[in-house]
């Protein structure tokens, strides 16, 4: 009896295409952060419920895939009878991010860690939302986070290493910056009371989809006087567009300065300074590598996640040959993430790659096409033409697997016309035939699969045509 | 409140250090799974228990980890009552191995597969065995595997892989190679019935565990003359240490030709025919490669799966550095794998290597210490003295990053002892120091933390150096 073969949905198989330009990606990744003395580690894919549970908000906690527990779970339940809890049936979890993970290895592992500790992870996590184009029950988050530091110089790295990202991918980007301070100082400017602090952020967060009309009504659910949600409103929304970002970015510093001055708000002129300090050490880097500038301020720049203290970041796709319009990299500042795994006060900066994002924006820019992405996918083929042959191909295939070319022989001695459409479709771009006149001279018979040109060439000519 | 950290048993956190350890090993494998022309694939990390179910046998069944249903379970408890069953509350499941993933890829993605399919896959595979010494409930598998040909140079290559990996690595090993139709020649000639079969194999399986009198007790609960039983144990029992394999291989084959002719058994001989043909290949490559001759015929080996129908492979450290027993590699021929997943006859042959023993062995031969494993960390520190300084080295940074260097900056002015303890502990082997000095003349002064020497060098020189 045979099972219709089927996966769960919101999950994919990566096909070998798939597999090597996802690789691509992961390891233009992994070689930044490498570049930058960042170290990876790998955690278990299943941890205990109660290092995640609590973790993600009641909404994270719906979405967490349990884990059944081995035994006897059905005598369990039967047992239990109408008392029955998850708790009872289930105690461990898939990982649903890379960060509460690394908290929690952070905390398990201080004594072994030298700090400040600058790791990177790349690993799938789980999240049981519902599957929808773009978003999956399993992908791909690629983290890169400092702990155990508090100088800004992470912030500036954090920075420096999204531009070198994108820039060696071929995509142009907008990074978004801001700093949980200044929405503090913000909040002080127009008397948001400290219990509604959080609905303002949510606010602020939602400006771009709502609007600013609906943005100020929401705002003046918040008791505020409507003068300065007036002000604050055309901070937000004034967005000059013929003037370059740097000059964009020092304007909207100075008016903020002038705000936060006003009201003495020590919190706002702080994140000033902080993000001054930023933009000052990046423009060094920026002028030095060419790059454009690309790194803008934008004081409406929330992200939901409410463990984030200072600096915020969130990259976008600005280029014209992509109409991609969500996030692809968020990241930021939290000043107490191991707090609740028992070691309090370890500040740390961090970004995630959203890799499956990336990959969808650089199909519709037609990036992968032209990549050549070959090295990892067979280089040249033999053709199979019967035992005497294949004997004598087997010894120069593997001189030419030791010159480090990837290499085959067609297993089986079939017709030319199904071993010449297997290398089409595997897009292998060098064939070679050796027959019997072949194997009297020692002159291989070379095709090129692209040109369809066809010549004589001795092994060694060979390998240094191809290697 | 802070929830004291753990993992689930049987299970691991990897470090830094531990990362780059198994990157190691498993880029090796790649690197030769590439150059033979494999090519990558994943599937999912969840499948449908209708796909794991019932494909390692009632012992696997319950070994799987199950996920439980997401939305209100506990609801769906109650309804059921006592009635309730474990697939009422779980429909997906932990992959258990990669092959049954790759038998149910191959049969769903069948029409876009060139065929013959040589792939790789290297993913984490779960069971809910009882943790203990080098047995873990989550461990990586690496698997090769080409189906859709019967071809015997599959199997020529497979061994080749084996060879090339191990002799990368720089562990002597002995490959261990039998074919079940050796096996199906053996039971035709002492006479075993075929309901007896499966339990014969598993009884010549455990030869090595349970010696030579339990197997001859075992043997003749089958009803097997004891002449017979006694002759066939000599076989398998004669170990000449004192001359070279390829001595041993061909005198055990004609012995078992002699038998085999003796009763006229097809598949037996048809067994010989195959392991001939892929010695005769084998030691052509052999030589050519320079290697040590670790091709062995093994008569009882049988390995507990009963999907293999041809030949089979298993790989044992042979090396006086280490004391290792358990097998690092198996894999064989299978002829109709992906039947069940409604695509039948189509004949496969692989490979599994195993990825966590093979560290084991690496750790206990000291391996890791001789190998130059610092690409992937940091090459070079620059000490931070301070604002002015900092800003000054940052350029310097991006120069030798630029260059293909590994390199970072302590973000914080700290004393000096910190900093170089920092380097020290992330086991830096180089560290720059620029002060007011330096800053003025441009020499740089390099400390090579080995030896302890220092010299003044220009930044191009050091990148010259170092790169």
């Amino acid at each position: 009896m045979s099972t219709k073969p089927s996966i769960p949905k919101g999950t994919r198989d990566f096909s070998p295409t798939e597999m090597v330009r996802r690789n691509y990606i992961l390891d233009t990744i992994k070689t930044v952060f490498q570049r930058f003395g960042f170290q990876q580690i790998e955690t278990p894919t299943m941890e205990n419920l109660s290092t995640l549970e609590g973790k993600y908000g009641d909404e994270g906690d719906k979405l967490l895939f349990r884990i059944l527990n081995s035994g006897p779970v059905i005598d369990e339940i039967k047992n239990k009878g109408s008392d029955i809890k998850v708790s009872d049936i289930a105690e461990k979890g898939l990982r649903y991010d890379l960060t509460v993970p690394f908290a929690r290895y952070v905390a398990m592992h201080q004594n072994e860690i030298t700090f400040p500790f600058k790791r990177y992870q790349i690993q799938p996590v789980w999240r049981a939302d519902r599957p929808q184009k773009g978003r999956y029950r399993e992908f791909v988050q690629c983290d890169a986070d400092v702990v155990g530091s508090d100088s800004l110089l992470n912030e500036v790295e954090m920075v420096q290493m999204i531009q070198k990202v994108f820039q060696k991918l071929d995509i142009n980007i907008t990074i978004r910056i801001n700093n949980r301070k200044i929405l503090s100082g913000l909040a002080e400017y127009v008397g948001v009371k400290n219990e509604d602090f959080n609905m303002f952020v949510i606010i602020i967060d939602k400006i771009d989809k709502v609007g600013k009309e609906k943005t100020i009504k929401d705002l003046e659910s918040l008791n505020l006087s409507i003068n300065k949600i007036l002000e604050f409103i055309n901070l937000l929304f004034e967005t000059p567009t013929d003037i370059s970002a740097s000059i964009i970015n020092t304007d909207r510093l100075e008016k903020l300065n002038i705000i936060f001055k006003s009201c003495d708000s020590k919190i706002g002129l702080k994140g000033i300074e902080e993000l001054e300090y930023i933009f000052s050490q990046y423009m060094d880097f920026h002028i030095l590598d060419n790059g454009k500038l690309n790194l803008s301020l934008d004081i409406s720049l929330a992200r939901g996640l409410n463990y984030y203290t200072g600096a915020i970041f969130e990259v976008k796709v600005n280029d014209s040959r992509s109409t991609f319009t969500s996030s692809i990299l968020g990241g930021g500042r939290y000043d107490d993430l191991t707090g609740i795994f028992g070691l309090p006060n370890v500040s740390g900066v961090g970004i995630s790659f959203g890799v499956d994002r990336i990959y969808d924006v650089m199909e519709e820019m037609k990036l992968f096409d032209q990549l050549n992405l070959q090295s990892s996918t067979t280089q040249v083929m033999f053709v199979n033409f019967g035992k005497e042959e294949e004997k004598y191909c087997l010894k120069l295939l593997q001189k030419v697997r030791t010159a480090g070319i990837n290499a085959e022989i067609y297993p089986e001695s079939v017709k030319m016309k199904k071993q010449m459409s297997y290398a089409d479709d595997k897009k292998i771009p060098f064939v070679v035939l050796v027959g019997s006149e072949e194997m009297k001279t020692g002159e291989l018979t070379l095709k090129n699969m692209q040109t369809g040109e066809q010549e004589k060439i001795s092994i060694d000519n060979l390998i240094k045509k191809i290697a």
